[in-house]
C-alpha cells in the first residue's frame, strides 16, 4: 500500500473545522495523517494529569473519512511546567550556556528528569491507542538534533566505552600540551571557551553527542515496541545534509525510515533548487536500511518562520514528491494541512491557506492523489537497482568538520558534487555505511575517508581485489578511529590498493587552483583546488598530474590495477571537467552502463517491481523539455502524451512510464 | 521666543574658564543652555548627600551673560557607588547577560532600586531649582533605550494588561509546540539563548520594553510636574531611525518633544547625507504632539567615541539647524560646547576644540546667531501646514522586526523611501500615529501595516469614503492586535477599501526583481523586489502587472473607486520608477499640489505664520544651485541676493524668503 | 658559536625512536635541542610527585650526539589536576567568561595559586639541572599573550601605581559620565557587556595586562637566575605583529630574546609572503634589547591547527632561515622536529612527517647545516649597522587599537608601510622604544605617536636640534600619558619642531582618498586616504597639499628646519607614490646613502664583523634574479657561483658574500 497524505494538528483549530478538514483530505486522496507531534501540554496539561480525549474525537473524525494515524510522541517540545520544575534538563550549548525556554529541542536527551517524565508520556499514549483501529505506527519525537555539551553524560559514556583513563590518555595522545587526565571529572567537553581542542576528545564527543540521541530513542522504542508490537515505528530525520547525528546508528533501531525533505530552504532564501541534492537526500535516507521510506514531511508551500522563503513553484510540491517516489519512498505525508494562525512556524505554509482556502497547492496534490489512486499500488515496495555505491562515514564527515584541513574542504560538498557527476548521467546510487557489504556492486566511491578503520580499509581492498572499481579521493586513509594521525604513508590502509603514497600536500589559498594536465588529452580545463596531495605512484599509473606550482608534473590522479580491479586516487578536489572525467574513468572501469550527461534539468530515475520497470521522467527545469522513449517497451501512465515516441514534458512536469525492466535506462534519453 | 544655545558641561573643565565660555556663547547669540545632564556624581557623590554649589555657581555665569537653563535630570548615568550597591538594577541583553559598568544607559527602568533612587535626585534638584530665575525647563534623562529583558517585570506588566493565563494562552496560540503556560513564573522574555520565539509573545514583550521607559519617565515628570509647575518638560529623542520604543507613548507624557539630531552618522562613517532622511527625523518629531520640537543636540562637529565621523562640511551645521527650523523646529540646541578631553565622547566634537580655540564651526554658528537675531520672533510658533499624512505604526514595526517575512525587507526603508519620493517634490507630510484624525488630509500613505487593529481599519475606510486618497503596501493587514495572522484573505481588514485580495504571495531571493508593467506605458523600469503579493481585484482595477516568473500577467498595483475617494494597493517593494508613478498617482487621485521632482539637492519647505509665509531654499549639494523666485510676492530675509528672481543657493548654502501664505510653493521652482 | 637546531618533544613519541632522532639531528648539522616545553603533567603527574628520569635518558641520547639543550618551563600549558583543583586560575576573557580547560595558555598570570605551583615546578627542574653539563639555557613558559579581565588584580595593579583614588578620577576625567569611583571595588575592567570604555581606563588596563606577564616571567626568571647562574634565560615572543604585550618591557628582563617565525599563517592561509614583514619582525626582536637574537621557532613546514598553511615552497625554509641570520640571528632553532600524531598542533608539521619519513624539508635544513658548519663562527656576534630608527610605542600601540579614530586607521600597517618603503631600497632600520638614545641616528621615524610623554617629545625636539631628520605622522601629540586629549594645538608637544598645527581632521569614508599634490611636480598619482589633516604652518614650509574636497590647497605635508636638523610632517596616511616621495625626502635631509628601489623580490642586507661585511642576497621570488657584485671586495661563501659579477640567484635562492665592510651596500644593486 502506498501511503498519500499530511501532517495535521487539531490542536490549533476549532473543533467544529475538524470535520471539513477531514472531508477535504479525503477529496485529496489522502489516507494517511500523522497527528499529536507537539502536543505534549495537551495530553499532559499538568504533571501526570493526562487528556486524551480531545486526540480520540480527533483521530474518530478522520478515520470516518478513511485517515490512517501515525501519532507523534510529543516529546521534542516539553510544557513549561515541565522545563520550569527540571531547569537542568535544559540542552547546553557550546559556549556553555543553557538553552530557554521559547522554541522547541530545548532539552538534554541524556537527563535522567527528562527520560522519567519521556517514559510517562510515551508509555501513556501506547497504553491508550495500542489496539485503537486507525492507528498504524509512530513517529518518536522530531528531527532529533543538536550537540548536548553535558559533561557529566560524556564521561559516563566514555567510562562505558573506554573503561579507564590509560586507555582514554593513550588514545588522545594527551602527553601533548600536558593534558594527561587523572581523574574523570577533569575530562572536559569541548568548549568553544575551551578553545581549538584535542581532536581526539572532539571526535569522542561527538560521537557521544549522536549516542545520546540514539539512546534517547531506544528509550522509547522499547516502550513502543513491548506495548504496541502491531505498530510501525519511525523517526522524521534531515536528509544528508543534515552532519549531527550519525544516521546509520539511529536508522538501526528503527522499523522505517522517514524524513523532511524541504527543497526550498528554510534558513535562507534560495533561487535555485539543486535536483541532485534532493536526490542525494532520498537515495541517502534509502541507504540507511535499504529499504523503502516515507518523506514524513513533503514541502507543501513556502517554508518560513521570521523569514518566508521563494514559494514553490507550480508544478514543484508534485514535482518533488514524484523524485522522492523514483528513489524509493512509498510513503509522502505533506507537511502542513493548514498555515498556522500562531506560533513560530506561522509562514512554514501548508496546503490551505491562513484563511483556510484550499488554493492552487491544494489543487496540485489533489490532481497527484488521483494519479496515486491509479499508481501507488504498483509502486509500493517496489526496489531501485543501484550499481554504484557511495560511502558516507560520519566518523570521517566528523572528524572533517573538527579538522577541515583547508576552510574550503567540505566533506558533504565533496560527496555531492561527485553523486551530482553521476546523477546527471542517471546513474542510480546506493549510500552505504563503512561496514556495508559491498559485493553486489560494479563501482565504489569513498570520498575523502580522513577517519579509517581495518575493516573498511579490508572491504574495499577486497572489493577491488574481486573486481570492483574503487574511487579513493584525497584526505583518506589519514586517521584512524581515535582520530590520531596514522604512522604510515597516506593515504595509510589504502596505499597499497591505491599503489600510491602520498609524498606531501599542499593546501590552497582561497581562489587558487592548479590545472590537470591528463593523459586523456581530450579533457580540456580540468583543475584542483583546496588540496593538493603531491603523488608518487607505488604500483599504480598516472593518468593526471599537475601543471603549475612547485610540484609541476608531479601525479595528481592514478590507476591502479589490483586483483581484478582497479582502484583510482584523486588527490584534489576536482572541478567539474577533472570530475567527469575520474567518473567517466570509474564507470568504465567498473563497466556501468550509464546514459549521457543531461544539462537540461531532466532526470530519469527507475523502480523495478520484478521484471517492470516503473521509469520516472523529472523536468526540474522552468521549460518544456523533449525525451525520447521506445514506445514498443514503455507506456505512459501518468502524464499528458500523444502516442509518439518524442515526449515534452511540462516545465516542472512528470512524466512516469511502464515497462520491462533490463535496459530501461538505455532506451529513455 | 526662538531658542538657540548650546549643551554644556561646566564639570569637566575648570572653573575659572566657565565665564569666558560664557562670554563666548552670548557672543554667539545663544539664549539657552542645557545643563547637568549627566552629573549624578557630582550632584549626588554619595547616597544621600548633595552638593549643589557648583551647578548654582554655573547657573549664576551663564545668566549673567543672559543664558536661560534647561537642566537634566542625570539618571541616564549612575554613579559607581548606586550600581556598586544595587548589581541588580543593571540591564539585562538578549543574551540574559547583565550589562557591567563603564558606560551609561545601564540600569534597568523597572528595577525598584533604581527608581527609588530616581525619585531622590530629580527630588532634590526639583526642590533647588524650582524658583530659580534662570530655569526655564528640564530634560529627563538622555536618550531612553534599550530593551531590558528582565522577566518579573514583563510577567508583572502582562498580568497588569491582561489578567488570566487564559487570555495570554488563547492571545498567543500556545498550543503551538506545547508552550501553554500554567503559572506566570514559566512564561519566559525571548532571550536569544531561546531560539526563534513565539511573535506573539515577542510583540508583547516589546510594547513591554517600550512602555518600560514610558512608566520610567512618568515617574520623573510626576514630580517636576508637582513641584515646578511653571518648566517646561522634554526628553531628547532620537527621531524616525530609533526603532525600540513607541515614541508616540514617549511623547504623550511630555510637554515638549526635542530631539537629537547626527546627520554624519556615529556608529560608522557615512560619506553621504540623505536630507530627506534628516526631513523625516524632523517630521516624525514634529507629528509626534503636531506641534513645534526642539534640536536638543544638533551636531556641531565630527561625531565620534573610538571611531571618528566625516567632519561636517562648511555650511553643512547651518543648513541642517535651518533645515530643522523649516520643518518646525523652534529651538536649535548645539551639542557640544567644548570637545571634551576625558571620556568616551573625546571625540563627540563641539564648536570649540580640545584646545578651547573657536574655530570655523564656531564661527559658523556665531554668523547664523545674528541671522536668528533678526528672523526668530517671526519663526517661532509658525506652522507646517501639510495636505498628506504618512502613519507610523510602532506596532507594525516592532512586529516586522521580529518577523522581516524576507531578509530585505525593512519597515523604515520602506517608509524613509514613500517619504523621499515626496521629499523630492516638495510635498510637506505629516508623520501620524494609527490613531490619528485624518480628516484634515488629501491623501493618506499606511506602509506595510502590518499589524493592524480594527479601529485603524475603519479609520482609513472612512477616510477614503469621504473621498480621501489613501496608499496601502505589501504586508499590510497580516495580523492582528496579538500578532496572529488573520483568518480571512489579505490584506485583511483592508481588503474591502482596496477592492483586492492577495491570492498568493512570493518572497524574493536577494538581488531578484520583477519587472511591473503599468498601465500607463509612459512609465519605463518599474519594478519590484523582495515581495511579490499576487493580487485578485474585488471590485478595483488593475494599474500595474508583474511582467515575470509564473504570475507573470498577475495584477501587482491596483486603485480602487471606494466612496466619495480612492485606495491604491500595491503588493511589491517598488523601486524608485515604480513609486514615482505610484506616489504621482496618489497626489491626483488626492488634489495635493506640487512641485516636479528635484534631483538636484535643493530642498523648498515652508512654514506659516497667520497669512505669512516663510520659505526655506536648502542647498544640500556641494555646489551652487540656481531656484526661481517671484520678487513680487517674496522678499529675502537670510541670504546674500541681489535683487533678481534667479537666485543662486552657494554649495551648503540657505535662502529664506518672506511673503504672502497662498500657493507659495508653486512660485519658488 | 651559531646556535642551530631544532624544537623536540621526546615525551611523544617511544623512547625506542629517541636515538635515531638524535642521530639523523646530528646529520642535519645541529647542536642545540628546545625541550621539555609543554611536559608539565610528565614532570609533575600529580602534585608535588615529580619524574625527572625520562627526561634525563632524554637529555642523555641527545648529548650523546652533540647536542646541547635549552629547557623550557612548562608553564604555558597547566595539567587538568592543577587546574581542576584551582578553577579560579582560569583566565578571564573581555566577555567576562573564564577560559575552560581543553587547549593551553588558559591560565591567570596573576593567580597566586597557580603562581606557587609555578614557583614549584621551576624551582625543581632548576634544582634538578643547574649543574646538568648538556644544559645551556631555559625558554620562561611559550608565547606570553592574551588579556585577563581580572578585576581585584587590575585594581591591586591601580593602587600600587597611583595610590589614590582621586589620582585616578582626575587622571580619567570620571566626571565625565558620572563614572566618580569612591572605592577600589567599584572599578571595572572594561568587559564586553560594559560597552564602550572611558579611554584612560581602557589604556592603564591595557598596561596592567601587559605587565601581568612581565610580573609572572619576572617570577620565573629571579629563581632560575639564582638557582641557575652560569645559565642564559629567554622567551620565545611573537615578532612585531603581536600586540598585546609591551615587548621592551617584557625583554629587559631577560639575557636573550628569541622568537617564533612563521613566514605562512598559522590562522589564515595565505597566498603570499611579504618579506618586509619578516624583515621587520626581525629588526623589532633584535632591537628590544638592541643585540643579536634567536629564531626559536623557524617554520619548518606548513602550520596548521585545525586549518592547514600553505606548505613552505622548495627553499623557502633556508631562506627564511638565512634572512632571519641577516638580520640579526644568532641561534636557529627549527620547529618542530616530528610532525606530531596527536594532540591540537598534529598539522603543524615539523622537518619529518608523521611517518618519521625525512622528505624534502629535512634535506634542505640539512644542506644549510652544512653551510652554518662552514660560516657560523663568522656570523655570530656581528652587528647590524643601521642609520635610520622606527619609534615603536606600545603606548600609542594600545590608545590606536581602543579608539582607532578611523576604522582604516592601523598603528602597525602604517608602522609596516614605512618600513617597507625603506626596506625596498636596502635601508637598515632599528626598531627603538620611544625612550631610546638616538644620537646614533641620522634619520628617525615616529609612526603616529599618539601617546606622548614629554621625554619622548624632548628627546625628538633634541634629536632634530642636533642635526637629524625627523618625520612625524597623523595623529602624533593627540594624547598625553593618561590618554587625555592635549590641552593644546596637535601635533601637541611635537607643533614646535614640527613648525606645524593641526587646524582640523577629517576622518574619510572607506574607499575615499584626496590626491596630494606635491611641491616636487615630478611625483605622480601621492595621495591620502583615512585621514587628513588640515595643516596651518608655524614656520614649516608645505611641500604638499590636498588636491581635493574643502580644504583644497590646504598644507598635507610640511618640512621645518630645527636647529641643526629638519622635520617632516606628513598629515595623511599616505599611498604608495606619497610615501616613496616622504621617505626619499627623509633619507635626503639626513644624509642617509641608500640603494634604489628594487621591486623584483631580492633583498639585500648586512652584518658586520669588525671591518669585514657580509652582505645577504635572499632571493624572495618564486624566479630566479640577477644581482651585481663587486668581485674585487667580495667572495662569495654561501651559494653558487661562477666568477662573473653579475649572480644568478635561484628561486627563493641565497647568496651569501664577505668582504670590506666599508660602502658595501652601495656595490651590490
Amino acid at each position: 500500500m502506498f501511503y498519500f497524505g499530511v501532517d495535521y494538528y487539531p490542536e490549533h483549530w476549532p473543533e467544529e473545522r475538524w470535520n471539513e478538514d477531514a472531508r477535504l483530505m479525503a477529496e485529496a486522496g489522502f489516507n494517511v495523517v500523522r497527528l499529536a507531534e507537539f502536543a505534549w501540554s495537551r495530553l499532559e496539561p499538568d504533571e501526570g494529569t493526562f487528556s486524551f480525549e480531545w486526540l480520540d474525537r480527533a483521530i474518530e473524525v478522520l478515520a470516518s473519512h478513511g485517515m490512517q494515524v501515525v501519532l507523534g510522541t510529543p516529546t521534542a517540545s516539553a510544557p513549561p511546567w515541565l522545563m520550569t520544575k527540571h531547569p537542568d534538563a535544559f540542552l547546553t550549548r557550546a559556549s556553555g550556556d543553557a538553552v530557554t525556554y521559547g522554541n522547541r529541542r530545548n532539552y538534554s536527551p541524556s537527563n535522567e528528569a527528562y527520560r522519567d517524565h519521556t517514559r510517562r508520556i510515551v508509555e501513556a499514549m501506547a497504553q491508550r491507542y495500542r489496539e485503537h483501529p486507525a492507528v498504524i505506527g509512530w513517529q518518536i519525537d522530531n528531527e532529533f538534533g543538536d550537540r548536548d555539551y553535558d559533561a557529566p553524560a560524556f564521561r559516563r559514556w566514555l567510562r562505558r566505552r573506554f573503561g579507564s583513563l590509560d586507555v582514554i590518555n593513550e588514545r588522545w595522545g594527551t602527553a601533548f600540551w600536558s593534558h594527561t587526565y587523572t581523574d574523570w571529572d577533569q575530562i572536559p567537553v569541548p568548549l568553544s571557551t575551551g578553545g581549538v581542542p584535542n581532536p581526539g576528545l572532539a571526535l569522542d564527543f561527538y560521537r557521544f553527542c549522536s549516542d545520546a540521541y540514539v539512546d534517547y530513542q531506544r528509550l522509547q522504542i522499547d516502550i513502543l515496541r513491548e506495548r504496541c508490537p502491531g505498530h510501525v515505528i519511525t523517526h522524521n530525520l534531515m536528509g544528508f545534509r543534515y552532519p549531527l547525528i550519525d544516521y546509520f546508528d539511529l536508522a538501526a533501531d528503527l522499523d522505517l525510515v522517514s524524513w523532511d525533505n524541504y527543497p526550498r530552504g528554510f534558513w535562507n532564501i534560495a533561487a535555485d533548487v539543486d535536483p541532485s541534492a534532493l536526490a542525494l537526500g532520498h537515495a541517502t535516507m534509502r541507504g540507511l536500511k535499504d529499504r523503502p521510506f516515507w518523506v514524513m514531511e513533503a514541502q507543501a508551500g513556502a517554508g518560513g518562520w521570521d523569514i518566508v522563503s521563494v514559494a514553490p513553484k507550480p508544478g514543484e510540491i508534485r514535482l518533488w514528491a514524484y523524485q522522492a517516489i523514483a528513489h524509493g519512498a512509498d510513503g509522502i505525508v505533506f507537511f502542513r494541512w493548514r498555515t498556522a494562525r500562531h506560533g513560530t512556524e506561522q509562514y512554514w505554509h501548508g496546503l490551505l491557506e491562513h484563511d483556510a482556502r484550499p488554493g492552487r497547492r491544494y489543487d496540485e496534490v489533489k490532481a497527484m492523489g488521483q494519479e496515486i489512486r491509479s499508481i501507488g499500488a504498483d509502486v509500493a515496495g517496489s526496489k531501485v537497482h543501484a550499481e554504484v555505491a557511495m560511502v558516507l562515514s560520519y566518523d570521517a564527515r566528523f572528524a572533517l568538520e573538527i579538522q577541515p584541513n583547508n576552510p574550503g574542504f567540505s566533506y558533504p560538498d565533496q560527496f555531492q558534487a561527485l553523486y551530482r557527476t553521476l546523477h546527471r548521467r542517471g546513474v542510480a546510487v546506493d549510500v552505504v555505511s563503512p561496514s556495508a557489504d559491498l559485493s553486489a556492486y560494479r563501482a565504489v566511491i569513498a570520498p575523502a575517508l580522513y577517519v579509517l578503520g581495518e575493516g573498511t580499509a579490508a572491504a574495499l581492498e577486497g572489493f577491488v581485489e574481486r573486481g570492483g572499481a574503487l574511487l579513493v579521493t584525497a584526505r583518506a586513509g589519514v586517521k584512524d578511529e581515535g582520530n590520531v594521525v596514522v604512522d604510515r604513508p597516506l593515504p595509510g590502509l589504502l596505499a597499497n590498493v591505491c599503489g600510491v603514497v602520498v609524498e606531501e600536500y599542499d593546501s590552497l589559498p582561497a581562489g587558487a587552483s592548479n590545472p590537470i594536465v591528463l593523459a586523456d588529452a581530450s579533457v580540456r580545463g580540468a583543475a584542483g583546488s583546496v588540496w593538493c596531495d603531491i603523488l608518487t605512484p607505488h604500483g599504480g599509473d598516472v593518468i593526471g598530474r599537475y601543471g603549475g606550482d612547485h610540484y609541476e608534473g608531479r601525479a595528481a590522479l592514478t590507476v591502479n590495477a589490483f586483483g581484478a580491479g582497479h582502484a583510482l586516487y584523486l588527490g584534489t578536489v576536482a572541478n567539474g571537467a577533472l570530475l567527469d572525467a575520474v567518473i567517466e574513468r570509474l564507470l568504465t572501469l567498473g563497466g556501468v552502463e550509464h546514459g549521457p550527461r543531461r544539462d537540461d534539468g531532466v532526470e530519469i530515475a527507475m523502480r523495478r517491481q520484478g521484471d517492470t520497470a516503473l521509469v520516472f521522467v523529472l523536468n526540474h527545469a522552468a521549460e518544456a523539455r523533449m525525451v525520447h522513449i521506445d514506445r514498443d517497451r514503455y507506456r505512459v501512465i501518468v502524464g499528458d502524451h500523444d502516442g509518439t515516441s518524442e515526449l515534452t514534458v511540462p516545465p516542472f512536469g512528470v512524466i512516469m512510464l511502464s515497462g520491462r525492466a533490463d535496459d530501461a535506462r538505455a532506451e529513455t534519453t
